[in-house]
């Protein structure tokens, strides 16, 4: 049965460790498509966010890697803008080509996307996300924040770095158009890397610099466009609880308060499930009985959706 | 009267000698977003199709500033698509928000767009368009150029640079996105830089290290989606005869065949007004009567518009 569906996909679907040509990310970008495309021609309306975490990274260390008059190093929001198309470009090409390989008629576009943030957030008085090169030490970094009026942190013992503010995605500024795609059967890719940061001011949207999670924007994206199922991709086959201990267990199918619970008890790690966690239950909790949301992986995706494997919150 | 209009935007519309920071490009970005906002107020179709010149010229003296297997150098499709996104977000946000500055209820998008070639387009036997840094001798340039299997030459006598093929465009993959988008009154960004060069393969579409003239692409998107008028924006306010001698003349009315006259007697610099001219016949001359190509500047493109400035051919 057709529906409205979410994907969210990983930057590291498209970025595996030491592969990060142009050339071995277009291969996994085929990979990904071969793996979509069966989802894809149930024909269903699909907007896929895909993140750009890896990308956006690499962008950042070569535009670091300059900073004259001439050749300024691009701030966050404009990095973000980039990987939107870089990715954009591979993923819209794979996926397209393998459609028509298998003789589905279904066009594909990528749509570059703003989304707004609070500019109140209080991720803006904390900001917590590394990014960019690791600076060979704290008086180094210290210059540079300065210099460039940003602030910046130890990281993890591994040594100084930028930090940059991740707040809460509030709305997706190209909502309409990629609503009027998918209704025109369009597959759409949208709001990567969680979309470029904006907030509203008097003379309109400005960009910031900062990172917003995509998983977040994904169940932003999905509220909005109302969805019924949000899809988020990722390496393991389902969440689980009691992390590497003797009674890990693997969720299957749980509701809002368990999983609610689980947060509650700390099961999930900060940096990685807990956000795709809490997107999952900010989607379901805001339609109960019409929502559902999927954690899984992508090379399962079948199976997840036929309600066969994968972590399904509904 | 409202019309279909592809306009075509110079690289150099969004940036300045010596005003390359994302914020001079971004404040360069609202000029040109109020400069058009009137003739979007009257209601027409609009196509926006932007150079990249500088801007990938930029990318890529970043990418080539770091080339390791952990963070390698992006080839120049991938460039393109970057560029795409970077001045497709500087621009849809300035046009966005001064549209609604102004109360104008006119949703903007930019679609990531792959112009197609023709693999056996003479240009990729003879690259001959310079990008990237200058190598600092010769032998330096032929070293590089047989590591990374590309073409490097002389570049008017400013040094060593490598070059590429700049084939012909032929059609816009993205045209049924594009259109569908005008029908519903959405300003379309799309084709930057020409759009992202890419063959025909028996594995679908593939990308290739080429530059596309952007005018070029507006030619072939103006007559793909059937538009009225082609408008080529520049730094000058008409296309002149006679350039820099004392007769110098500027042409206002203009026929195909005079336009194709002056090419014949060499009267435009191959690097600069012949592309425009060039594109301007290919557009009008497919459906005499109907269509009509305006070369003029940005800051006339009201009066270009009404016929009172600039070189119309039709």
């Amino acid at each position: 049965m057709a529906s409205r569906i979410v994907i969210a996909l990983g930057g590291n679907a498209l970025q595996k460790q030491g592969e990060a040509s142009a050339i071995d990310q277009q291969k996994e970008a085929v990979q990904t498509a071969r793996q979509l495309v069966p989802l894809i021609a149930q024909g269903h309306q699909i907007v896929i966010v895909h993140g750009n975490g890896p990308q956006v990274g690499d962008i950042l260390l070569h535009e670091e890697a300059i900073n004259t008059s001439e050749n300024p190093t691009m701030p966050l929001d404009s990095c973000g803008a980039m990987s939107q198309g870089s990715i954009g470009y591979w993923l819209q090409q794979a996926i397209g080509n393998e459609l028509k390989k298998q003789g589905i008629d279904m066009p594909v576009a990528t749509v570059l996307t703003q989304t707004v943030v609070d500019s109140a957030d209080v991720a803006f008085q904390n900001p917590s996300k590394p990014i960019g090169p690791f600076y060979a030490s704290e008086s180094e970094a210290r210059t540079a924040a300065e210099a460039r009026k940003f602030v910046v942190k130890e990281d993890s013992g591994r040594g100084w770095r930028r930090v940059v503010p991740s707040p809460m995605p509030k709305s997706i500024v190209e909502k309409p158009v990629i609503e009027e795609l998918i209704n025109k059967g369009y597959l759409v890719i949208a709001a990567g890397g969680g979309g470029v940061p904006v907030v509203e001011t008097d003379d309109g949207f400005k960009g910031v610099e900062a990172v917003i999670d995509k998983d977040m924007s994904a169940a932003v994206m999905a509220d909005m466009i109302d969805a019924e199922t949000l899809i988020i991709l990722t390496s393991v086959d389902a969440v689980t609880i009691h992390f590497r201990k003797p009674d890990e267990t693997a969720l299957h199918r749980v509701t809002v308060e368990e999983m609610q619970h689980y947060c509650d008890t700390q099961e999930f790690g900060a940096g990685s499930m807990m956000p795709k966690v809490l997107a999952s239950i900010a989607f379901v909790q805001k339609k109960r009985g019409r929502r559902k949301t999927i954690i899984g992986s992508l090379d399962k995706v079948q199976q997840s959706i036929a309600g066969e494997t994968g972590t399904i919150i509904s």
